[in-house]
């Protein structure tokens, strides 16, 4: 198999701390593989909470996801420090493309990279909006 | 975005049975997208182990996951009775494309759809192995 | 240390099943201490579903947890067959102590058992509300 | 019900940072029950990791969980910055009881707090050992 090399640190400018923790290794020893998705939503949605975006609680609108994906390049276990680097890939009318990876602290190849795609909808009839003015320029600041 | 239609029961002959809990589903009240692939490994590491290919204690043989992918196209919750159809899509070397769709139980149409790749290596070394006659022989009819 | 012996499968009348996933193992091979919670969790709340009795999504009145405990006797794995047996040690006003003994399929000795108390409230404000007599009649059956 | 009050902060000495995750919240919006023990496994795990005592990987002695207890205060929810405060109530022959109680940052009471006992064994046997030395010796200074 001839294998995409893993992003570096360089293309990333925002970056989320991650914890590892006890049972995000496997019984191989290892971070496992499901375990990034939840860096994945930990990542974007503490950004996007922090950044006075997204209020998970009771904001109106909600970002639900249709799409993911992610390769493994390299392994880590609990207790590794982490980062997540996060862009946005494209901004569509009520979509997002948020692309994470993951980066041992202190290291500059991504031990694991992938993505996800969020639809952003009204909270009670779960039906696609537009996407604020308010997201589009922050979020554009996360190219 | 025009996006490829979910996947029917009728694509998929092996079945391993899902049960929700509690935790699967997050604060907008439904199955989480990450949990999706914890479906994904349950049900192939259990049809493996139940075959007698994999043994996840003590056989020299491991299988990492290199590549990962979902969509999603409708919501679950708990407490949902799901099902798993699995299907490998690609034998190589070393490696296992596996192909798993989640059906509510009684429904046709998939609720999520997701692939992940298997490289299957030693476990002392972590260096990949060719797949045992055995496992192409049973996988061959995963197909 | 000397510690009571583990709870009989005749100790309890109602038993819900308990799929164990891949991720409940962790690195020692064995299913997690905390994932015990999870099937507790799991087993309460889809059998008060299941019953009529608690509305996750939609009903005014929730349970939220204030005391969990669990002993550990012995060990399961991924991907054993489990069985939680339920029973209620206690009807308060607004409270209810669940017992939960976890059963590895055809054991009659439980691996782990615990118990979590649940305190009723209002979805909205928070605060207790008196176990409406329909839950008391149901609870009484569970005893 | 009379419940013991909470534990102030200055009934700890070491204190480990938890950071919360997307899927720490449950479908109630608060972090569910269960997750505080994954907080009391990730806090001594790590501690005792990093105090060099325990090697996950390789060490041949392994500590399993017999019992473990919680009690709730109050609710938190992602993405708060919690912290937990760690200590060491008894030291057995092979056993050590650990009570971990959980803060938000900057607040001197504890959302919940509760405790798990290790028995220290063998890795390859199972079978209980003597603590070592140099373990009484760093964690008589957690008491």
């Amino acid at each position: 198999m001839s294998r995409p090399a893993p992003s570096a640190r360089s293309e990333f400018s925002i970056f989320e701390p991650i914890e590892t923790r006890w049972a995000d290794n496997d019984v191989y020893g290892h971070i496992n593989n499901v375990t990034y998705y939840a860096y994945f939503d930990t990542a974007v949605n503490r950004r996007l909470a922090g950044s006075g975006l997204l209020d998970i609680e009771a904001g109106d609108m909600i970002g639900l996801v249709v799409e993911t994906g992610c390769r493994y390049h390299a392994p880590a276990a609990f207790p590794d420090r982490l980062e997540a680097g996060v862009r946005v890939a494209r901004i569509g009318t009520s979509s997002v493309r948020y692309e994470i990876a993951i980066f041992r602290e202190g290291e500059n190849e991504a031990l694991a990279e992938g993505h996800f795609t969020h639809v952003y909808v009204d909270r009670q009839s779960r039906r696609p909006k537009p996407l604020p003015q308010r997201w589009r320029e922050v979020l554009e600041g996360w190219g």
